[in-house]
């Protein structure tokens, strides 16, 4: 397991918490300490691996790897959930030969069922031998119900460093983030407060904007790992590269927040709504995410029906100050409703959209301010339902 | 159309608005005028029948009529939405020889669609003929999608009187109303003041703790009207049988919300959530509307899956005070989480009770305080997304 200072290394296994054989082990290490940036769930009840994150960057500065089990959430474990997500870590602690406290935890899968910790730690030497330079094993390794793997990376030419990211996610996933828990890693040192604002800033843009069911989990989690390095100097806000690392950040969580919310369980396209014109950036969020939010335009769009009426009945309970006369919705472009209440037939081109895109737009236009927002959901399928319905027997 | 003082008359017909030629007008009326009490939707964009009804209510105080069509919504017309329902009320005024503003309009069915007045206006001589002391037929004509009509009727004995309530709805409910329509007829006069007060307080405790899919619509109406009568004195607070007809009036609201939730689009079984121990009622309120508005609770009593992970993480999410070590999670009176975190196999008997109930009980103890709230849903079917993703087109 030496390697150079740039390394992460990654691998995936499978330990049998998932019946189905299907890997279901994640391990991230690093020979050098990494400096972490976290965004967790804001869940009153956080899984053990949340709260054993929390704990654990809150005592120390630097991160050398990651365990991360699906299958199982290890929520709703109470104190016997968190001792083993801590002797899974504990195990590869050992393993790697640094300090427990070094290592970080991350679950996913059905809650209330105890982490079924021997199996993972008899898993993890298989997984130590198998470490690599390639996150792909990794990237499947943490998947429940989604289709594939989910990676996106950003190279910085000028500073001569790569930014990887992966991710899971298919239901469950909402503003607010959900069950849905995303890694980054970039192979060039950070100032760590820098770092975290800018995290924060990427997921408010990213991840907290796409909803597949309007649920938060209890495992949210995003985790950013920046390598130290002796050969370089930390990268801040002040330095040349700033600008290009946190457009490269937004891109990386941009690019995984797109194809979680693409593959939001059942999901067959997905819907970008737009609100501008609002009194306030908060109620652009609040009406945008009405729209999302309604199972009602979410049907229809799975059915390839423009029922814009159910916008509009969103919007129009969303509570949020809008003028009447003013308020124009739109659908992949194609005006729809209004200003002054008017609407006409069906503009030639939106049913053949509606029936044949795999990513539609809606647009509402509140006229009442200046405040815009945007958010980006799925369509709600049969599919969905017949998942959810089987999905923990 | 002479009829007795305590008599109110109703009739249905078909006026071709709904394109399967199924009764889509209802008409109800009084020889004498009524005093009404009303609670309608907080909609931003009410539709032009809430908007005729919230102006004709505040320039008057009797009633003596209603035209209600089902097909149309009447929202998103505009002005000239709201002038085609003036002609239908002034329609029906000719007809039944009283001034134009003592009749009220209610609409529901599809959203954005301009009110075919014309037609309606020409089966207005027909529903007039037919009105009946039967509301058999007003019941049939105000359905959408609802599998049949919804009555539930309260005789109150002490004072000779009889309470009939109809409503309509299936989805598109939650609290808060939704696209709901009900009517309440009492066949004795009341102080209008204190009618309005019990009325929205039957309201809060029934309609408004109903949901299907979280949807508040442009239409929801409740209309409660009672006959004035010359021989009997207006029934107030004051009077021996006030507590009895508040009782009746809570009886029957609550039977027709049992009804329409019962009836929710595509819904197998209903669901009541009850939150104890809360910090604040506002926050039992919140939580129990996050368990009831979830998609993976709601599907997960579809399958008849004892999934209570999920209701747990609903309400972590739900944002509001708990005690972790206190939490206790209930369904169909099965303890199945808690308190300090316990979580043991599933009680013996619920998974046959999840999948042989029609009604299902879920109860949450946050530990936190001495609030409590209940609301009522049901599950979500595959069915629920075939009805919405076909209904328009």
């Amino acid at each position: 397991m030496s390697s150079p200072p740039e390394t992460f290394l990654w691998s995936g296994a499978a330990s049998g918490v998932k019946q189905s054989g299907k890997p279901d082990l994640g391990l991230a290490y690093r020979a050098y300490p990494a400096d972490a940036a976290v965004v967790l769930t804001r869940s009153a009840l956080p899984a053990a691996p949340v709260r054993q994150v929390r704990e654990r960057l809150g005592n120390r500065e630097t991160v050398r790897g990651v365990v991360v089990n699906s299958g199982v959430a290890n929520a709703a474990t109470g104190r016997a959930g968190r001792r083993a997500a801590d002797r899974v870590t504990d195990r590869a602690a050992d393993l790697l030969n640094v300090d427990g406290e070094a290592v970080l935890s991350a679950s996913t899968g059905v809650i209330g069922r105890m982490l079924p910790d021997d199996a993972i730690r008899e898993a993890l030497p298989g997984a130590v031998d198998d470490l690599q330079e390639d996150p792909a094993g990794f990237a499947r390794a943490i998947l429940t119900t989604d289709a594939g793997p989910k990676r996106a990376s950003e190279t910085l030419e000028d500073i001569d460093a790569t930014l990887a990211g992966v991710a899971k996610g298919a239901g469950m996933i909402r503003p607010d983030m959900a069950t849905m828990l995303a890694f980054v890693f970039l192979d060039h040192p950070v100032e760590p407060d820098w770092w975290q604002s800018r995290l924060e800033r990427a997921c408010e843009g990213t991840f907290n904007r796409i909803s597949v069911d309007g649920q938060m989990s209890t495992n949210d989690t995003v985790l950013a790992l920046a390598a130290r390095r002796p050969d370089r100097d930390p990268l801040g806000p002040e330095h040349p590269a700033a600008d290009d690392l946190e457009a490269a950040l937004e891109s990386v969580c941009g690019r995984l927040a797109g194809k979680i919310v693409a593959d939001g369980e059942g999901a067959t396209c997905t819907i970008e709504v737009t609100v501008t014109n609002a009194g306030s950036v908060s109620e652009a969020e609040t009406a945008a995410r009405a729209v999302a939010g309604s199972n009602l335009v979410k049907s229809a769009f799975h059915g390839g029906d423009p029922n814009w009426g159910r916008i509009y009945a969103a919007v129009g309970a969303a509570g949020v100050e809008l003028d009447r006369e003013a308020l124009t919705i739109g659908i992949d472009g194609f005006g729809v409703y209004g200003p002054r209440g008017e609407t006409g037939p069906l503009p030639d081109g939106l049913i053949e959209s509606m029936q044949t895109a795999d990513e539609h737009r809606v647009e509402v236009d509140l006229g009442a301010g200046e405040a815009a927002y945007t958010c980006w959901t799925c369509d709600l399928s049969e599919e969905y339902v017949t998942l959810n319905a089987e999905y923990h027997t």
